[in-house]
């Protein structure tokens, strides 16, 4: 950590940072500037909290050079995090995830179905919402318990994995019941409750990116979890807001060899909520995996007309298998499967 | 609400929409146009979701005319909604509340000591976190119940309303307890389980506005909160993720007038997060009053260099004092008071 | 075009409407709804200008329908733009180009060395610049006449292509002498003045989305080349400014396949800008073409550490040379291929 | 500066960076870190580019610690910039310039009509376009010679400053002819060809934020004109790119403060761009003043119904007179004074 003093700064502002570092059990080193004075805190291990020396008189900023996370980092842990799964299979290896499946769990005849539709075309999970976070109170709310209870039979009835969120402390023990994966929405990244609670869940945790948070935010909400005891985080890009009114989101795919950069755990993409529009989705599904995803959310329905929720960004079942014929392709290329 | 259709939509599209429309209880009205055609929606009270309509074949696009809230629009109640407090104090009327103090619980030294200070300047309520959401989990929390405590007791000593974070559904009960204004934080904007209760806390709500979050977005989880029963809501503006990377927020200040414009619940301003430098925030509050804010929540402590947090962000006492004197200035102009 | 009106217009608020809607030509539809009442332009073809409306007593907003652009709309051609180049190469059809090369042409010895090593590779045009525009004035600007002089000769010696910028009008006359394709860069994306001029280069133009463009902005500037009557342009995605400032720029890869269904021009990706880290630069090449962009600009030095600008995000030529086989086999998977 | 090296950077990158450090003539200060070493330059000032480290083998990132511009800050000169005007007007002192009038020139009545109406509220100067910015090639361009000549009758006849636009450079030389400040718009910040013409105009300049600049991009632009000769530069703050498709722009306020404490140059406000909508003008106009602007640019037209751009935006003369005298009383409150 560099604590950037002014230019106005007085000796005894410069004396005041250099006890406060060596009180809270570090060493000091000075860098004379032409302009002004900076201060190193040499020996932080990533928990020193900028904002006690940014308060102090005579500073003007405070810049972190070590991380602010650590369990989550490359330092912290060299070789990629490969999280087990059930039936063998595994998110973080070779093998990629495809996760498809509906919006929300509507009717057992709608799960089933798309179920049926999204094994046949090589998907590896069913990801479908029995809880359901909606901008609007008078919008579709999800089916709750009862989709819960489909999702089980689905899983006993196909093999697949069960991919679905919770959204909140209590909701959380239901659904760690029944997934295979538990997922944490974008509007709940920084519900600090509930990621302790996901900590504690005993089921891995698909922790996607809030609509505003850089990749730090999003890895210090993972070390939420991981501090906890629960090392399966499974990270996902799933879109920012961006400038352009004339996309619901922004995919930002930078993302995925960022992650790679700073952290060992996983990354997969959603290109469905990415995007919000159909005709965007095998293009970005596309270049997720070639950008080094993962794994894909991807959303898919019987009849998207009909859909209760985000219909317009849902591919039709044979869009979906024509995709993943591509997919197929494109891992090849870059040495990964889809299994 | 507005369907757009693709320039290439055949004619059973359009009829497809129409259909839809009418089955929920619509009527539906064509506008045809030289490269595309439209259907609109006529008798749309607000809550038809526009997600039923983007995924028709042929839709190109789907567009809300009718505002997708009600209770907290200006078309449902026209007047604006002022807040009654305990001692006589509101939120929403000719008179501003300021709300001043630190941005956590410390010691019953601190607490006592500013709220002290902020009472003789000219304060009408304390803010200080007894629950805090850190961005780190490595970085200090707060002091929890033990804060709630030395809360109420200042409350008993000076008088002062007490506005304090809750950050989950357990916790909300313990802080609906004791504040006098019960805060909902930028991160759980959209935790609709904590709306959800604070639309039973029996207490007013500080619903302050997310990082990336529209002023609809805004509106509608106000809007979560009173059809919960709860019309006590008050908005805040406190920086949305900005594109400069040399302030920790953009203070949104037109989201105030916007507000007013379309909604009666009151909105202040939080010029100290709104910004994180304690050297913008005078000018920040200053225009926040001129703008039109019912009421300030400003950060001061009584020595902020040895602040557990958002110490860089806290005004000294005597800043503060002489900032009440501007605000009192400023709001005299604009026809306003502070009490 | 659809005119909201506010929910307390009057009748002869809404009479002012129609009438300006009649005087300019066209033909109004009311549509009468519970909230508000609107009205509909039919007959217009992308030129009625908003402004014209939304100052209107009584508007309280007016909708786009029809694009506001028209000659680089897909309804105006429905087939993909092709542009040819020299040598038999094209852009825009099944081939794809890949443009590489150094930030600025430095000297003899650095931009014939990386030329050949780019063309041995597969590049099928150099990109280097003579003129750079800089944000800090105190930064290398580029060696301007001499830059291009060294184009010219790289030209004639390797038979690559030459892709470089122009900053200003007077420029652009003599970058159009020497270039295969005039570069605008992101800064000038609605420098009016050059475009005009651009638009009668007698070359293809490269037209680089401005940092904070949406895509019909973007679009719009085309258009303004396409409308002085030139045909060849050539729209690159490079990156916006995003929210994380852990990157420089937001390669935004859905603007791709969104340009794609909404015009029939071409589209590069520069993923070298675009993300301003050359760790980052070969999974953004992939994930473009994956996406379906027409060509890629790639930075390349001989010697990325002694660069004088963007060395930063310069990938080696060995890295460069690796790209290029994953890229062709991306390309294959998509049905597209590099020379 | 501070070059931060990477976690497994060896002993010969950290030679490297610190032998280009005393070759470039400054000296190298390492700091050992417990994750990571970095090394800071001494002696910069404010000129060295970063981009000659950043591509450095082992160099992870580099933190600019000197501010990158150098004429422009508070440093270089610590007194206000105070920019002397025609008729003893001034900007940048005690007295706040407030400049009125429509977007463009559209006819001799409306000119004179709305000038005459700004002058008898008590502004300082008249804002037109002759040379309009627009997003559409078929949108109105503005009267182009025909309309500086009105601008040049106006001042004669009224005695108002005259403030227009450039948007070439060859029209940069007819603007400084006839106008009192020259305006360089959002969309030129970066157009250095433009900037550095302006360096040169002999006449004061008002340079607006480009739609996602930074304060220190906008500063560096500033720099620009600055180092061709020109030492009368004003700011303008226009509103950003923002997160909310609910309006045009944002209008960043806190840019007034910042740009105060980092620079000595005046910098304004404009509330019509900056909020794109009639009903937001008069508070965010009040708001820039109490922030502490040295003045604003507010379009005000005779008739905005019949405005040929930005009547939206426009106020009404009698709603701008009455926004007069608020602002009086607000400047008096901070110690300032509207003539």
């Amino acid at each position: 950590m560099l604590i950037i003093l002014r230019p106005d700064a007085s000796s005894s502002d410069r004396d005041r940072v250099v006890a406060l570092i060596e009180r809270l059990g570090f060493t000091a080193q000075i860098i004379e500037g032409v302009q002004r004075d900076a201060v190193a805190i040499v020996g932080n291990d990533g928990r020193v909290d900028a904002a006690r020396f940014t308060a102090l008189p005579g500073v003007d900023d405070v810049i972190q050079i070590t991380r602010p996370y650590r369990m989550v980092s490359r330092e912290w842990r060299a070789e990629p995090t490969v999280v087990s799964l059930p039936g063998g299979r595994t998110i973080g290896g070779p093998e990629l995830l495809i996760v498809a499946g509906p919006c929300s769990v509507e009717s057992e005849a709608q799960l089933f179905g798309t179920a049926r539709a999204v094994l046949a075309a090589g998907a590896g999970a069913l990801r479908a919402g029995a809880f359901k976070p909606r901008t609007s109170p008078y919008a579709f709310q999800g089916l709750g318990d009862e989709g819960l209870e489909l999702l089980a039979a689905v899983r006993r009835d196909t093999g697949l994995l069960i991919v679905t969120e919770a959204m909140d402390e209590e909701g959380l023990e239901r659904v760690a019941e029944v997934a295979d994966i538990v997922q944490i929405g974008a509007r709940n990244m920084q519900n600090y409750a509930l990621l302790k609670r996901a900590g504690r869940a005993g089921k891995p945790v698909l922790l996607k990116r809030g609509m505003s948070a850089s990749v730090a935010d999003l890895l210090l909400s993972a070390e939420y979890v991981l501090s906890e005891g629960n090392p399966d985080v499974i990270l996902c890009e799933r879109g920012i807001r961006g400038a352009d009114p004339g996309t619901r989101n922004l995919l930002d795919l930078s993302a995925i060899p960022s992650v790679k950069s700073l952290s060992h755990l996983p990354i997969m993409a959603d290109p469905s909520h990415g995007t919000g529009k159909r005709a965007l989705v095998p293009a970005m599904a596309r270049a997720a995996i070639a950008a080094g995803a993962d794994g894909l959310l991807i959303e898919v329905h019987l009849n998207p007309a009909e859909a209760l929720s985000d219909g317009a960004q849902s591919l039709y079942p044979e869009q979906f298998a024509l995709l993943m014929g591509e997919l197929r392709g494109i891992a090849g290329v870059i040495g990964r499967r889809v299994s």
